[in-house]
């Protein structure tokens, strides 16, 4: 099945533009999880029990699990989110970034030795780094385009030409030339929401992954005014912190579950343009 | 030890500017550890065994290892150097960038789990996604700037303002403004030598990391006038492919010491600026 297949079936089997993104600190974690051997599993593991029927992706980011050494505890989770979350797109959110040949192994890292559907991608070193994970037809390349944090204004809001910023001229190749199997989609952060509609004019329905709403404050309806498709989709809105964290307590898994649910509804209170009476 | 005085005490203690990249690729390795169980490992302590008089420092290549699920080799080879090689600056080339809050995980990944000595950052999300490595004064944090890769053309040659483009933008504000404590490094392609000399022109002495020599066609000659500073170092220039499989048959480790020495020899004649009769 092609990416852009399984995104689609993602948005519609879950009703939802809701992505979890499971960065574990154990630190935060409930009592009996954070120093268990194996507790960044367990705790993913729980979190993805409370709320698979509620969300289209998982977005396990790659650091969390790199600083802890924690990479098996990363197979397993995407293992197991593979056979409890069929539907869902799991989405490794390392970055990547790399001379062609390198590259290379950086694509056998994300969809063979973990089997995620998608990676996030950084462009600067431009086309032939970006080209070894394209070929993967099967799989999302998910290129990093207006970053949701304060320093995105460093180089990407740049003017690389008349009335065009750094950003936009990313958002544009990619639509125009990297996307040609319709694997692409683009990082566009939700704390941005005028340069989110910006990037929406610029690219038709390419759809962004979208960091930034909870607890970098990011806002859903001017998220969604902004992003959102005539189809009423085009958006995986990624929360970690706001749902992972949402109670610290042994309670910790149904606040997740409320925080996902409260997050997918209040999307879906935006997922139809306003209708404008004819009268 | 400030990172400035290290990479210093580095290039003097090994009168070299050499730098091996580890860059392990088991299909490519000799009978024997090709398919053994830490044949990684193995593979790497043959070339420091057969190296660590000629060179400056070490460069494994993230990639190589995640792409195999090989990160304790990683470790294992780190701790080897360290241990063998005390002199010798560990680079994890793990290219990083993100956020702030994750930036901080992976500054812990590469100096507290790995034990480096610097590591290679993408400047795509500005500042804030640096600070968090900059901030340990004594580990160098080295910049992606100009790479070595033909695409390096797509972005960081688009201009940015009135005959300065994005990759002269980001080694002015390195040289400038990030590298407040005297440990960045900045990464410039040998396969670019103009680029190479106009870069060194607009950031005085910081040093460089040159990938690109040997398999990928960079000059030395060229890089030498290019980029040495007045007193014949600001180099570490680097080469994997062609020390690591000099030879693929049992002598692979003297060939490996063969070309690492015939690298820092050719380097080395270099180094002094040629001297203009005065007559």
């Amino acid at each position: 099945m092609s990416f852009s297949d399984k995104l689609q079936a993602a948005w519609k089997a879950s009703n939802s533009l809701v992505c979890v993104g499971l960065d574990p600190e154990p630190r935060k974690f409930p009592n009996g999880f954070r120093d268990a051997p194996g507790g960044i599993f367990e705790f993913n593991k729980a979190i993805v029990d409370a709320t698979r029927d509620l969300v289209c992706a998982y977005k396990p980011q790659f650091a969390h699990y790199a600083a802890h050494g924690a990479e098996q505890q990363l197979e397993h989770t995407i293992d197991y989110i593979k056979a409890t979350a069929p539907n869902a797109i799991v989405i490794l959110d390392s970055k990547r970034g790399d001379v062609g040949s390198t590259a290379e192994q950086y694509a056998q890292e994300a969809f063979e030795r973990y089997g995620a559907d998608a990676v996030t991608v950084n462009p600067y070193l431009g086309r032939d780094s970006v080209e070894p994970f394209l070929k993967h037809t099967d799989k999302g390349v998910i290129i990093l385009c207006r970053t949701s944090n304060p320093g995105a204004r460093d180089l990407q809001d740049l003017h690389v030409g008349p009335g065009k910023m750094l950003f936009q001229h990313v958002a544009e190749t990619v639509a125009r030339e990297w996307n040609a199997a319709g694997n692409c989609m683009i990082v566009v952060g939700a704390t941005y929401p005028d340069e989110l509609a910006d990037i929406r004019r610029r690219v038709g329905d390419l759809p962004f992954l979208v960091p930034g709403v909870g607890a970098q404050g990011g806002d859903v309806a001017k998220v969604m005014a902004a992003g959102r498709t005539a189809a009423g989709t085009g958006l995986v809105i990624s929360s970690s912190r706001a749902i992972l964290y949402a109670s610290g307590g042994d309670d910790f898994a149904a606040a997740a579950r409320k925080a996902a649910q409260d997050l997918r509804d209040s999307i879906n209170a935006h997922r139809q343009a306003p209708v404008v009476s004819s009268r």
